[in-house]
Parts: structure tokens; C-alpha cells; sequence
């Protein structure tokens, strides 16, 4: 390997098959957008927003105005962005400039853009989010109730979607997921002109009864299990392979890495790795995690270090030993993101975006 | 706040005191060097290598080649450079080319380099290192047997120091730091032309009698505590502050987030900020960590997302309650990035490694 860091392939074709495959899932009728915050979830924006927009989509979701401008320049005039943060004062005339369509989550963020549109002398586009569930962005129940009973608030704004966000749409058995469509339907009746969102990559997978207008599919794009418990029917988008630095033996008894939580039982062999948690391997992978080596699986010995891991070759022949300067694979076909994600305890969700920079990143 | 993303300041000033406190602590006989790998563990080597260099820092210590030949490019000829992770053959010339040191961790890392510098016709410098406890990198007791054996191995190159890696120098009470010692100086023996390297940051603050002749610090430069349970002697280098997006009234029995992991005992007011998993905010601290808000805290309740937090107000006084824009610490002078590691059950160095892009990053 010509690279002493890791290599990380983002295969963008994939991510256009996933997209292809929801917008078949959801029909003629709904309208797929794709949730691209956090520089498309670590995958890079460069890389991953051109692809979406070849496939066709034309409606992103980002979190911040910086995301969007950002977002803009990639993708050029032909595509809706949105900023699911919110209208932010202090920039407005950014808004204006990049074309930016603000999610206004509180009576307090209708009033300023209602207030800056009419500045303007037209109708600048929004979308509404009202809040179900999450208690987190989005007009609670009591600011909604004053919005619907005074429509009046939005006299210069061109609501272009209403939608609100499911909290549990992974988890199948959540009866949260009924209780948010039924809230979500009773607040679409004060704006039967509007079209309408609720699903996020779990909600497009469990009922056509979420689609509505317009799907914000985020971690399904990126072949993250939009349902937990359940086959993932997405393609794998990532792969990930480092580098071997040494391979050494190591004796009964010894122990391995900071703290010396790892006592080896056996006299072993152990590759280490050019890895660590400033690439975002965890460090609750510590003891727990694994690599893949010719698909044997070589599990972490001790903490994860800054920079390295050490791994047992303790299910590899010793005739089929890793050599210094192979390859071993972290993401891939033997170890999908939400294998990773189950053995450190979180989401896959929160793998991909803590996927370090020293990787040598390469787009397919 | 003129961003709708977090501010990450970065004092250099304190970065440079902090340097200087070591370099005190290990008086004139010895060497302080700088462990800046990892971007200078997430820092950024752009802001922080010219204030180490500044203030006499002469000894870089860096994981990847990538890492060095970045180092050389910001530090210019008058910096050494040293590769923990080895010599790399597929990159050699770069080595020549960059004037990078490798740090020698195995006999084959040997070989391939004393012919390499054969081939140059000259004496290439090296660090030599062996393990003596962490079976991570490093010559293993075996190997290390072999070398002190027969020296001739080491003919074409220039052995600047010979150093190993302190396991657990952050635990006073570990038996395994004055065994590490004993077994390093065992080594030193063979090599009495040398000089001798050992102590990171907590070694520095352990003992004298770990100093030798060059130490090679890291978290302490960035602030963080050297030794668990201790008061921490270093200066705060990092602030984070981060927007508030909405502030909104929630009920008692209502959930706040994903999967509805928090249930309100009472009628509260919270904040939600912009700031998440995707900037390094781990999940693990889901209902666990706080913000500081004026000096109170805000305990996270629910689940960090990944761009948003939802904080509970209940500590503040309602008049005193953030408006949109206002900006809460998350790393500052009521939180450290110690109390961070502890909430979320890991160490400084992942927090800091962790921080994420999206943050406005000033150095001061």
C-alpha cells in the first residue's frame, strides 16, 4: 500500500442505486430530497451531492447556512436547499444571495423571515416544521395552535412544504411512529394548499401512509439499516481499509496497549494497525471491536490508541499472517457500519460522520 | 452569533506557556519535544506548530508520513520530524525529500532501513524503539534480544535516540511505570553512544527520573490533565461556544429526541443548540452531558443528535433565559475537556481529536 493512512472508497454509484431504490419505494407521486447535513454524514459533499443531482434529486436537506452555501456552490442554481436550522438574521442577505430556503421552527422565526420577506417585496420560500414528538426543533403544540389561529403570520411567506420529523421511524414496534402521523395529518388541515414531509429514511421503509409529498432519506443513502432489526435492504456505500504496521508475537500473561486492560491467555500473535480514534474508531470499540483480514476476523486486543490498534491473529493461520505495509478491512463486506455501530454501543449514523480526515478518500 | 455554527477558539498563547511549564519541569539537561500527531490532536498543525516552534520547540513527533511531510511544509528545515508509525519502503524518497525521521519499531523496519541508507551511502538518522509493555508498536523482548546482539544491524544508521512508551504514566499508582523504567534502562545499556527517550505527558509529571534526555508531551500542551485524580497544572488552550437555534416551553410527560429516551418529570423550558454528534459531541453523552449557559448548567436531555442538543433550562432563572443567537459553552472555564471525557466515559484525547469541521476555528 502506497499509503500509510487508511483508505476510505466512497462508491458514489451505490449511493445513486439507494436513492434510485427509495424513489422507486415511495412512487411517481412523492418527491425523493436527501438529508446531506454534516457534509452528507461525513461522506463528503463534493463527492456525494454531484451524484445525487445526476440521479436526479433536487431537494437537499442541510443543517447550517454554512452547509448551504457550500451546498450551493457544488450543486450550482438547478437545486431547492434547504436549512433545517432555521433563519438566521444576522445572515439574511446570505440567504437571499445562495438562494436558500429557510425551515422555520418557531412563531419567533416566521416573524423575522415574514418581517425580512416584506423588506424583500415578495413571497420568499419556507418550509414549516412543526414539532410530534421530539420536542427539539419545530413549532411546539402551543405555538402551532397560535400559528394555525392566525394564518396571517405568514402573509409573505411561500410555504412550500409543511413537515415534521419522526422520532423512533427505526424501530418498527414504536407506537410513537402512528401518534406523530396522526398529530402531523391534524396539522396539515390548516394548510390544505401546501404540500407536505414527515419520513426520514426509516419512515420511507415502514408505511406508504408517511410518504406524502416529499421523503428526506439520510442514512439509507449512505447504506446505513434504516430499520433496526430488519434486513437492510440498502447497498453498501463505504469501505475502509488500513494499512498493517507490525506483526509480532506477543506471550501468556503479557498484556496489550494503554492501561494493559487486555491479558493475552495464550501465547499469540497480533497485527497492529495504522488506526485509531483520531480516525473515529471509537474507543469503546476498546476490547470489543474487530478487523477483517481475507475475511477472518481479527478482534481488538486493549484500548484503541490515538493512532493504532492492536488486533489478534489468534483465527488467522499462521501461514496466512498479515505482512507490513497489507491491508486489513474495517468497513466492508465482512463488517457493515451498523456492525461497527452495534459493537460501539451507537448508531451508524455516528460511524460514518465521525470518519476521520486522514484517510486517503476516494470517490467511485 | 454571526455564525449559525459553533466558535472554536484556540489559544496558541496558552499552548506556548504550556510548553514552556514542561520544559521548566524537566529542567535544562533535557529535551522537551512535542507529540503533534493527528493534527496535532485535532487542533489544527496549521495554528499549532508555529507557536511550539515559536517558542523553541524543535522535536515533532508524528504518526503518518502524510503527517510529516505536512509538518515539514508549515515547519520549513529547521524542525526535527519523527514517524511513530515507521519506515514506509513504497515512500522512501520522501523521506529523503521531507528530511523525516523514522522511528524504527521492529528488526524488518531495521533492515529495510539500514539498506536504504546503504543505498544513499550515508548514515540516515533513526529513532530506535522498543516496546516495553504495551505489545503495541515497538521491538518486542525477543527482537530487541536479537538486536542488542548483534549491533551491526544498525551499520548504516545514525541512532539519535532509543525510546520506548510509557502504558499507563496517567495512573500513579500503576506498578507498571517504574517496571517500564527499569526494563527501558536495561535497554539503554546496550546503546551507551545514544540518547534516551521515555516519558509523555503523564511521565513528565511522574518522575525525574523518567526525564532523560528528550520528552515528547502531548494532551498536557492542549491542556488536558496529565495524571488522572490529580489537580492539572496546564493552562485551558481550548473554548467552544455554540448558537442557540430555539427555546421553547415542553410539558411534564412529554419525551425530549430520538427514541424518546427522556421523559420530563415537570413543566420545563429548553434550549436546543447547534451542536451534535457530527461535531464530536459523542452520543454516549445522551442524558449526560450538560452546556453552561452564564455559568449554570443545561443537562442534555434525550439523545445528542446529529446536529442538535436539546438542554433543560431548569437550573436557570426564567428571566434570565438565551434568546435566539446566544451562545452556550460547551468547553470553557465551567466545563474542561476533562469533565467531558468523564461524562462521556473516555478520555481528553478523544474529545479533543473528535472536534468536528463545521466549527468557526480562531487561533489566538
Amino acid at each position: 500500500m502506497s499509503s500509510m493512512s487508511g483508505r476510505l472508497r466512497i462508491d458514489t454509484q451505490a449511493i445513486k442505486r439507494n436513492y434510485a431504490l427509495i424513489d422507486r419505494v415511495v412512487g411517481q407521486s412523492c418527491v425523493t430530497g436527501a438529508s446531506v447535513k454534516a457534509d452528507c454524514y461525513g461522506l463528503g459533499a463534493e463527492g456525494v451531492l454531484p451524484a445525487l443531482f445526476d440521479q436526479g434529486c433536487r431537494d437537499f436537506f442541510v443543517a447550517t447556512i454554512e452547509e448551504g452555501m457550500r451546498a450551493r456552490k457544488i450543486l450550482g442554481d438547478g437545486a431547492n436547499i434547504y436549512i433545517l436550522n432555521g433563519f438566521w438574521p444576522d445572515l439574511q442577505q446570505d440567504f437571499l444571495a445562495y438562494q436558500l430556503t429557510p425551515v422555520l421552527n418557531a412563531l419567533d422565526d416566521i416573524e423575522r423571515y415574514n418581517a425580512f420577506s416584506k423588506e424583500n417585496g415578495r413571497d420568499l420560500p419556507a418550509l414549516l416544521h412543526f414539532d410530534t414528538a421530539m420536542n427539539r426543533l419545530g413549532l411546539p403544540q402551543g405555538e402551532a395552535q397560535i400559528l394555525c389561529d392566525d394564518l396571517s403570520r405568514l402573509d409573505a411567506i411561500n410555504v412550500q412544504y409543511v413537515m415534521s420529523h419522526f422520532s423512533s421511524s427505526d424501530d418498527r414496534s414504536a407506537a410513537q411512529n402512528a401518534q406523530q402521523n396522526e398529530r402531523f395529518r391534524g396539522i396539515t388541515k390548516h394548510f390544505p394548499q401546501a404540500k407536505y414531509s414527515l419520513c426520514n429514511s426509516g419512515g420511507v421503509f415502514q408505511s406508504s401512509d408517511y410518504h406524502f409529498d416529499l421523503v428526506r432519506p439520510g442514512i439509507a443513502l449512505y447504506g446505513g439499516a434504516p430499520i433496526t432489526g430488519e434486513e437492510n435492504p440498502m447497498e453498501l456505500v463505504l469501505r475502509l481499509d488500513v494499512p498493517v504496521l507490525q506483526v509480532h508475537s506477543v506471550k501468556a500473561g503479557e498484556t496489550a496497549g494503554y492501561n494493559a486492560t487486555y491479558k493475552f491467555e495464550r501465547d499469540s500473535y497480533v497485527a497492529v494497525v495504522s488506526l485509531g480514534y483520531a480516525d473515529g474508531v471509537f474507543r469503546s470499540l476498546s476490547n470489543n471491536g474487530a478487523l477483517y483480514w481475507n475475511g477472518v476476523r481479527m478482534p481488538f486486543r486493549g484500548r484503541v490508541s490515538m493512532d493504532l490498534i492492536i488486533c489478534d491473529l489468534c483465527d488467522v493461520p499462521q501461514n496466512q499472517y498479515p505482512a507490513h505495509g497489507d491491508v486489513a478491512e474495517f468497513i466492508g463486506n465482512h463488517q457493515t457500519i451498523d456492525d461497527i455501530a452495534r459493537d460501539a454501543g451507537t448508531i451508524s449514523y455516528e460511524v460514518i460522520t465521525a470518519l476521520g480526515r486522514r484517510y486517503i478518500r476516494e470517490y467511485a
